[in-house]
């Protein structure tokens, strides 16, 4: 896979895993499924197809330590640092000013540091794919097959079949999809043809760049006088002066729902977010009761412990998440624990940041 | 009042309050209401009653120190310890050898260590009329007016009222009920008339040691040849060689419910065991939920929490009990709370003694 890089977004806060993400250790930099990280394991499912030394990532200015202890193999000129937050389509564009002056001949993937993917054959087969499909001018989407009329993801409609040679199809996008109410969700599933948006892409740098030029001219401008201080000492002033200059959007809204040249790749590569407790149980619950160590239960079922180092004891309840940390217990059902947004909310309200 | 003494009994486990209630600190050294413990509590509130230097506590040897530590007032030589449990008939009377010793005329209260009792000003009633009754012979019960059926108590059938002057009646006793069926409960609690057995205790030392004589004739041999060594450097080897003599039995079958001169003292004291979690948390809940800390509810209601140091969450849960310790967490609901002890007897199967 010549010239394939990887660029991995590690912006996210991950605020629907607390109390155990915290803004200073999001839900990326956890080891919720294993002995590594969410980071991790970004970086090990892709290692087959891009070596380490075109790995790029992003992040904020806080998380650069945690980022090189996980991943000392990464080169430091390759971690893009972003001021402060913007917006994924100015961090992205940050990212393509490094990438261009690395190799302005770059096709690169765009990946979430904080999903899971569990088939790597896979992946590796859909981004050689949609590696074609970039280096012929597509900005390309992953689309992860729909296994429920879920009402939390944009839809992305597939179009026609394109000429693209490769080991799974592409295809042309016929319209994005907000994130829908639940009869159009469950139309769309019923239909096939329709794939979450995953907000994983592919494209050559240069196209992307051009795209940038034309929906997002503020941050092209940014992007362009940064690809021209890069490796100078001028770099650090150049970013505190353009950085405010560039679009506060997301990638989705900015680029892509706008772009003309818009692929889709269907993606069945075991595709999950964490994006509730109760998803993660779902993962990692082979058990009946799930506990981070040792555990007695009596009539206790389908309860999701977190209490690393505790003996966890469940009597006669059902179905609920306990999670604790040395300064916080969440104590809620699977069903409820998507709410747990509702309390990170209260306390920052209510300015509680020591535990947020 | 003259010669009323007290003797705290400390020997319980306290298994029912685990994971908090260990063994080497069960559930009477733990400030489980407020900033005392059952233990303090329970000398505090007979302290306008009965002077500090009239304490005497009964201990296995391992407690020592924490008692000595939470009742620096206690004389050194007010501590009676027991070798290791032969049930409640022998510490009684081991104690009994050492308040005959040191105050031949010694009326003593016996009162366990980890009860609660809110009017203290009943209880200073009831032990005056006690102490009348015992001072004419009678060995004293205390009788809790029930608050319900409850199946978990021995019950006292009160007879005649005798002829006692003091603040409070004082009854015979027709005879004792064992832990009854709950039919059998509720016709007792509809009677009238019928008593809990708290296990509180006012008698003349004298008169109880007659009885041990009558009734546990090893235990009173035992009793006697300590007596004579108290104080003496032979005591230790005195109590070595006659406590494996003594009956193992408890002072309820193997004493009252087999004398005849027993009486019972009505007591509306404001008495609590605490039984379970969820009789403690009927206890201090005066908010829809309970947290040792602060806390955040959402849709959480009747929820039991005892994490110290600790942000508690609750969202979407109702009657919880979740004890959150260094090396232990339960999550059980007040339903269930009476069956921790299934799990501690599974972890004393399992000698997870670390657990214990």
């Amino acid at each position: 896979m010549p010239r394939l890089y990887v660029l991995v977004l590690s912006g996210g806060a991950g605020t629907r895993l607390w109390p155990l993400s915290r803004r200073e250790r999001p839900k990326q930099f956890l080891d919720l499924l294993g002995d590594r990280t969410l980071l991790q394991d970004t970086v090990d499912r892709v290692s087959e197809t891009v070596p380490a030394e075109r790995i790029f990532v992003v992040a904020p200015p806080e998380h650069r330590a945690l980022i090189h202890e996980q991943l000392p193999e990464l080169r430091s000129d390759h971690l893009v640092v972003e001021p402060y937050p913007r917006g994924n389509a100015a961090a992205v564009g940050l990212a393509m000013a490094a990438l261009a002056a690395f190799d302005p001949e770059a096709v690169v993937a765009v990946l979430p540091s904080d999903h899971v993917v569990e088939k790597r054959a896979e992946l590796r087969k859909v981004l050689i794919a949609a590696t074609t499909a970039a280096e012929r001018g597509h900005l390309v989407t992953l689309g992860i097959t729909p296994t429920a009329p879920d009402t939390g993801f944009g839809y992305i409609e597939a179009g026609d079949k394109l000429d693209v040679e490769g080991p799974v199809e592409v295809r042309a996008v016929k319209r994005f999809v907000e994130k829908p109410k639940r009869d159009q969700a469950e139309r769309m599933v019923a239909a096939g043809g329709h794939y979450w948006n995953a907000g994983m892409f592919v494209w050559r740098v240069e196209e992307v760049l051009r795209a940038y030029g034309e929906h997002l001219p503020a941050t092209a401008k940014a992007i362009d006088a940064l690809r021209d201080a890069i490796g100078s000492p001028r770099y650090e002033s150049v970013l505190g002066e353009v950085w405010e200059e560039t679009d506060r959007t997301t990638i989705d809204y900015g680029i892509i729902e706008k772009a003309s040249n818009v692929a889709v790749v269907p993606a069945e590569i075991g595709w999950h977010d964490i994006g509730s407790w109760a998803r993660l149980a779902e993962l990692v619950q082979k058990t009946d009761n799930w506990a981070s160590g040792d555990q007695v239960a009596e009539d206790a079922h389908g309860n999701y412990v977190w209490a690393p180092g505790k003996t966890v004891a469940l009597i006669g309840v059902e179905g609920l998440v306990v999670v604790d940390t040395p300064d916080a217990l969440l104590v809620t059902s699977k069903e409820r624990s998507g709410d747990v947004k509702t309390v990170v909310d209260r306390l920052r309200r209510e300015e509680r940041d020591d535990l947020l």
